[in-house]
């Protein structure tokens, strides 16, 4: 169980990874301005291992789903209305600057401080996906490497099977990010993955049995993304032919 | 068709859409730090008009996707290696500033310029959707208004069925978005939709024909968002039974 303290939180006047910038432009004769980030495209892997019949996911803490929850458990709803965005999942305005809670697990949730959410609230299950940052890689190349580093199978290119791509936070960033899937078997297993801890990453290889699956993508209660919620109902759609999988809902 | 001319990009050194923050924190004992962006949970719709036995969708114009495209079309790979992220479609480092594209669709091409991408670049299909900004309101109030405001239809909340929730840009802003699905009739629409154009919405309402939406959903020269795609094979998955869907997938 991760244990997360000494939570501060400071308005960021310049990031290294956050890089905003504004495009101004005709849209059929109005001008029209617009804020965004710019970004990498990214690509996710489904893994299924044929051996053990369990999707192979990642889990990480996630400080930006964290600070929503402990944004939620403040006493005051801090969001103004409207925005520049109504779409799916995007930023919007905020105040000028949260509060700062100081010890975090330790919290002893004094008046008008309330307790902090536990470190579970910020733990997400996630489809291995990486960015597509290295010019001379195709995504293929890519999405192996990722499935390497977090899950530690060693997958040849030839076996990564293209779902599909989309368009990722529209308003903001508006990425595009490829899905493949990989078929697995435990003599692929070369390492733990886990990540770069180099790099900061603290990465849990988790599994899922098939036939929990799809009870799993649908219980609200497990922190996950899109990507994980699709993959299980396409591989449920297009190889329920090749495996037997609960369609208990 | 959408025109999109006098393209203008600025760093955005403050922005009232875009708010950056830094959390620090220690995560079982090891001091870390991470920047991401405050964000609004979301609610997205699929509405199925049980009339025509078309899905209903909007389409608009959507500047960060269009800058994506736009930078791939520039000569030089402008992103740096590495980055704080290693996620599904999430922001990284960006060069200090990119250049300035002058007239847009009347661009000459000249060296080193290469043409200004067409607008439909920057086109996407997207389910109904919007920000959860009104903290009198529930998400399926939201939602209802949402499908009034862009679809131009009346639904009563009772006839929302929430299909699931997931997170959203783990890496940076982790919103919680909410998909509904609403069964919609001729008769419940009231107005010809569009958004709030005072707002500066440009929103189209297109119908995906049911028998197409299958290789609508997995035809990648339409750029759309993964929820489209999901709620698709949701429908495809749920509603086979009630309703006849290709499946020529």
């Amino acid at each position: 169980m991760e244990q997360i303290s000494n939570l501060q939180v400071v308005p960021c006047a310049s990031s290294d990874y956050l890089k905003a910038f504004t495009v101004r432009y005709s849209q059929n004769g109005t001008k029209k301005s617009w804020d965004f980030m710019r970004t990498h495209d990214s690509v996710s892997v489904l893994i299924f291992n044929t051996t053990s019949h369990c999707f192979i996911l990642v889990k990480q803490f996630r400080p930006a789903v964290y600070m929503c929850e402990w944004e939620k458990s403040m006493p005051t709803p801090p969001h103004p209305e409207g925005s520049q965005e109504g779409s799916e999942g995007c930023p919007a305005p905020a105040p000028d600057e949260p509060a700062t809670s100081g010890e975090g697990q330790e919290s002893e949730g004094a008046a008008g401080q309330p307790e902090q959410p536990p470190a579970s609230a910020g733990v997400t299950f996630e489809l291995c996906a990486g960015l597509v940052d290295k010019p001379h890689l195709s995504l293929e190349e890519i999405a192996r490497q990722e499935v390497l580093e977090e899950c530690g199978y060693d997958v040849p290119v030839a076996r990564l099977r293209r779902i599909t791509s989309y368009r990722s936070g529209v308003g903001v960033t508006g990425a595009k990010q490829t899905m493949f899937y990989a078929e697995v078997s435990d003599e692929d297993r070369v390492s733990e993955g886990g990540g770069k801890p180099q790099e900061g990453e603290l990465i849990e290889v988790v599994k899922v049995p098939l036939h929990e699956a799809m009870t799993f993508a649908y219980d609200e209660s497990i922190p996950k993304t899109m990507g994980v919620i699709f993959s299980f109902i396409w591989f449920h759609s297009s190889m329920s032919p090749k495996y037997k999988i609960s369609t208990n809902v």
